[in-house]
């Protein structure tokens, strides 16, 4: 029988998260994972699972929303209830936005963080470098991309309340940095988001070596 | 024939050793791995193993109180001796003191044995980072995480009446730093203690890149 | 059946494409790889692919002159259209200006991308290790071998003429950077071309680790 | 039919290649490895090879004394002609001077030739470190082990000399390091020499972070 486009989308995600956490992006039970089955429903990693063995059925349903919609496929081989993530409203207020994002994934990279402490004021400006041109939008070595920069609380409600207006005030950015705690970013399918991920962390990587040749 | 309770937890510890081994925490045949089977069985890998190779015949058991129970698994493929770890004590120790402690992981990363040596003072602060939060019990990035830093010592009694001493003074603290030598973390099962190593090890890395930008 | 000549290079190239992905050093959807079938029929990676998942129907053939062939090989499992690389152009010059050119490989490595920025004039002098002798022509550890930089431009046939005027001065050479975007390196074959890939990511990591030691 | 001690020993030595490898420490296809027999004859890699991807009959046999004795493995899947290591010399001196020495590998790490080359004096003093107590005969981590570090020389008489020198001015060191080139060390057999490896690494990389935070 072939497999349902949720058992598919499920399996994409949980490929998805073993790349990264091969990567070192998702060290302990950190980040968190998504993707939009369809306009109304979303499937998110539940909280505090190694992202590197992950399954299928550790994915919850919401709608954007807000709306739990439990289990999305059963759980074969341990009954373990699965918790909602504490930034399950972070991931579903990208998706509420822009009906055009697909993915949404959070990773916790050494150097996103480093960088998210480090940087001078509230925005990380990336410019100069050819791989800007894997982000979304971004035709010229030379465009300036500047990532919004928050401070991390555990309100996650005040903490959405914040993000919403930096986003307003940066259309079309692929991305923002959580301080001392990392990267949220998006795209139009877990593709894009994964390709995303890849190329801000590899901009990230450069950007604190070139610190420390004095570049800022 | 369902593997016995003693074969489940023995292979659970080979596969963590060779993930740690992997990530390059376990250098040569550095580092020691123990799991409590029972209130009164601890198996613990013996000494000089490379910890990426183990097998579950590798692993001498014991009683918090210290009494060797020898070989836990037949050793199938050779007759090699096995010789119980110099370091003992130290993972009977933490068992001994708690009883919920399931786990204990004994790791020698780079970042780890470079900032013990560096860091000023006996304590390693760690703060701000939201990572803190896959420790035990931490539910603020803004918490203040302070892990003792001993000198390290040959004389194993010597050594493990200051752990005695440091661990007392700092109640629920997720592990102890050895000077040049390495990192003790603990959990109340293996996935706790391996989460505990990999989120410290990623709070090493940041603090020892932080030191580069003039952070202390 | 034995796979045809054409199916036996893309196997290779998918190969080479797994292998430097891996190493990190295709970061995203970035680089580009080439290989020589025949004097006149060149295989290079379409745009806008993950060169870690590279299948060998990914490839477009070339004239060296620059006329396209369309794809080489049959694609089993969809029908995505393939889009020729921007870089095209840079590829094919190599394997106009010298008919022993068998392969060429474009990466995006992090030390490479970091050394072109910073690196003060418009070469990168390597000189006084071990490993240059890894280098095709290079016998001799104190050789001098001097990379041309060359600015990144998203103009491609301006790019190609400067690229042009800097190897028509720098004979022999095995490489170049483009600032902030990467090495071109290529060899009489894939194997050839692949050494020199990982001997120069090693020099450029050496010699960013020796900048932080004062050395310039 | 069981395999011959020809084979076993070869078979371990492309195993000791090929996790050297994947750990960068062979960078190219540079690096050379070897193990005794017996005591007249050494199974040592051919020049120019892959060393992640070698095979059992990539090998060839010297005794002690340097007299060549071909390939000691036939070559089943192609005819290409083994030519031997200009740094046969090197290994071969090794097990002359000491009967007891089993195998001997010499690797390209990146710390290792940057500290050749960045350290003041000619030799490298490793203290303080508990890892130190991998390496053969030391028991405290107080010990000072002090490699030879030697200039890089391509005539492979006069350099072997220089470390004959140096290695009878320092009995019972583990290893040497060649500057800008790599490091040489051995053990009674082959998992021996791989843990000397595996630790120098390590406290190479530790000592070149410690002096970026200004340790010399």
């Amino acid at each position: 029988m072939d497999p349902s486009p949720t058992e598919v989308l499920a399996q994409a995600l949980v490929d998805v998260g073993s790349r990264l956490h091969r990567a070192g992006l998702l060290p302990a039970t950190s980040g968190n994972l998504s993707v939009r089955r369809d306009p109304d429903c979303v499937l998110l990693t539940a909280s505090g699972l190694d992202k590197g063995r992950l399954r299928p059925s550790d994915l919850l349903g919401f709608t954007p929303e807000g709306e739990a919609l439990g289990r999305m496929l059963p759980r074969p081989r341990d009954g373990a209830a699965l918790r909602p993530s504490a930034e399950t409203a972070l991931h579903l207020q990208l998706y509420r936005r822009d009906p055009s994002v697909g993915a949404v994934l959070h990773v916790h990279g050494e150097a996103a963080t480093v960088l998210s402490m480090v940087a001078e004021g509230d925005t990380l400006v990336l410019t100069g470098f050819e791989l800007l041109k894997a982000l979304r939008g971004v035709t010229h070595h030379d465009a300036q991309v500047a990532l919004p920069i928050l401070d991390n609380d555990q309100d996650m409600e005040a903490l959405a309340a914040q993000v919403e207006a930096r986003l307003d005030a940066a259309p079309g950015v692929p991305g923002y940095l959580l301080r001392g705690h990392g990267l949220y970013t998006w795209g139009a399918d877990l593709a894009e988001a994964e390709r995303h991920v890849e190329a801000l962390d590899f901009l990230f990587r450069c950007k604190l070596r070139l610190r420390q040749e004095g570049w800022r």
